[in-house]
């Protein structure tokens, strides 16, 4: 199939060249400041689009699930970084993980640290995520007696051995504009600094995707895990991230009812298409707003065509009236989504904009 | 497996006498009050939990999609309605469903009538929207020369049976207590009332959860369709329309790290097994809450263990001092979701509190 055919029900679809854009873009920005890219694949959770970063050189990726890592072991990945806490519940997960390859995962406290250091047969890489004032997972950056007592733990196990430090500073997704995020990150950089001083040895990696979009300067940073990058979405644009031009997955949604009299459309893509993420648009609750599609490209969005509400299946889409007025039941729309990682985990698998299926892993 | 072992990973655990004592209560008040019972199945989305419904004497059923449609015929059930607007675009797979099931559609204008009434091959039976308010999908049920002119498109096809009206009045969601949703609904029955009496052989069929499980009166409606109340959720408590020892299904998830001076752990449980769905609970975002989980059963919520934040695969839950204090990493702990259609909808199977596995449909 090389062109698209109209869906019968709600469709993922990815403008491929666009990825590869946003995958190449950061590779770039990465390379140019000398930093180590090492994508978080929790977004488009596909072995085809992670061959996609292979051709940018990327040898490292971060999962955000035992499952997750275990998918893109069978393709082939050898270096797999976990992106959250390790617990004794994953144990079991984790010791099989480790014995078939390069494993990193993440250690935040000395209780954890002892269990995985006395239970785990096969070595693991050793993360220790730094919570610069996020208040998520991790260890304060300033408990100075905390984090040394961690590290001493850690390197009492033959098979824990220390790597560095993680941070996803999930701050900067409330940010508008660079500015905001540099003075967002500047503190937690300040963190840093400070750590690294003590530890010069140890790796220090980034995740968020708008530092990682935004900053030229990422200070004691050497490596940066972003993963939305490769689709983007109207949060990151609003955030600042990027632009329009760069979103790369739009959800393709049949239309069931136009009511013109009230510039209101009926679509067939509801919650479990879109996820119920929302933001603010035009002082309105938006979870997606319609592009035009046409000769398989993303084109302009349509300002005024958001999704203002959503049911299990139904979604609920005020339109300008030069849209309704022409707008009949069969035809589709293509809309961006407030979050891609969520909305593209609602997903079997994706369209190309020319109508090419790629497979993605599915919940398990 | 006939105990609850703990889980390595965030599982949908179901108690089955609940959801079979919820089934039996609605076909109860049904039946107490010559309604027809033809539940919704889109919230469990399971053919074993299909099958409690039979042996409450359901024979009809009501689901979301056709690709659910074709999930639950498989089941071998014969009188299936699909909840959601008849557009050209599945047009394909109505026929389909059609010749093999008795199956009803929802018609809700002239164009999609004529178009499913030149088009199909095979009958179907025809309820059209009556939007009552709320401002969705269907007809305004004021507008008696659309309803008219559209009843005498449907009589024009002989494909095309028509069998009554359809309301879901999802305003009801905003209320709290039966008699909020009293007067919600009141307003809503005298509309359908003026309906039925120019069409008195019309069948009015009713399918907001809140009026199905609070109602005494249904006025001119004679069926009742819900589907949440087979596990209620928070968002149901919050309601009235059960009390929490109603809750059948809770996501139990690993504890990956606790924060015991900030009273505060991050569970292995995110947006992906949540859903994004929030309600306001001592006044904060609310997407899930602690209840007690032990001896194969649900018991008491735990008022101040609120799941405040979600990231991906992350929970943040903020938790009162007694249980912080004694919780520790590779415990595990029972939420009950905010919205268990959505929650559920991100789950390949159930677990029961005793640790058998249910099988249920995946995303397609």
């Amino acid at each position: 199939m090389d062109s698209f055919v109209p869906p019968d029900r709600p469709i993922a679809v990815i403008d491929v060249n666009k990825c590869k854009a946003n995958i190449r873009k950061m590779a770039q920005r990465a390379a140019e400041r000398n930093l180590r890219y090492t994508p978080h694949f929790k977004t488009h959770q596909s072995m085809e689009i992670g061959s996609w970063y292979r051709d940018e050189g990327v040898d490292s990726i971060q999962v955000s699930s035992p499952g997750m890592a275990n998918y893109f072991i069978d393709q082939g990945w050898k270096s797999i970084a976990i992106a959250f806490p390790f617990s004794p519940s994953i144990l079991p997960q984790i010791d099989d993980l480790a014995s078939r390859v390069n494993l990193t995962v993440f250690i935040n406290s000395t209780e954890t640290a002892k269990i995985a250091g006395k239970s785990l047969q096969n070595p693991v890489t050793v993360f220790t995520e730094l919570d610069c004032g996020f208040n998520r997972s991790g260890i304060p950056a300033e408990d100075s007696a905390q984090i040394e007592k961690l590290l001493n733990e850690i390197n009492k196990h033959s098979k824990l051995r220390f790597y560095g430090f993680y941070v996803h500073d999930g701050r900067t997704y409330q940010c508008r504009g660079a500015d905001e995020v540099v003075n967002t990150i500047n503190p937690v950089f300040e963190k840093l600094s400070a750590v690294k001083k003590k530890y010069p040895e140890a790796i220090i990696r980034l995740g968020d995707t708008p530092s990682c979009s935004l900053l030229n300067d990422f200070g004691v940073v050497s490596e940066i895990s972003p993963g939305n990058n490769v689709f983007y979405d109207l949060m990151q644009v609003q955030i600042g991230s990027c632009s329009y031009d760069n979103l790369a997955m739009a959800v393709v949604c049949p239309v069931a009812e136009v009511h013109s009299q009230s510039n209101r459309a009926i679509l067939y893509g509801g919650a479990v298409h879109f996820s119920k993420e929302s933001i603010r648009m035009n002082n309105l609750a938006c979870y997606g707003q319609v592009v035009r599609f046409e000769n398989q490209n993303f084109g302009e969005p349509v300002t005024e065509a958001i999704l203002t509400g959503l049911a299990q299946e139904h979604g609920i889409l005020h339109l300008p009236e030069i849209l309704s007025a022409k707008l009949k039941p069969g035809d589709y729309l293509a809309l961006y989504p407030v979050h891609s990682c969520l909305t593209a985990n609602l997903f079997s698998h994706y369209l190309t904009t020319g109508g090419e299926r790629i497979e993605k892993r599915i919940l398990s």
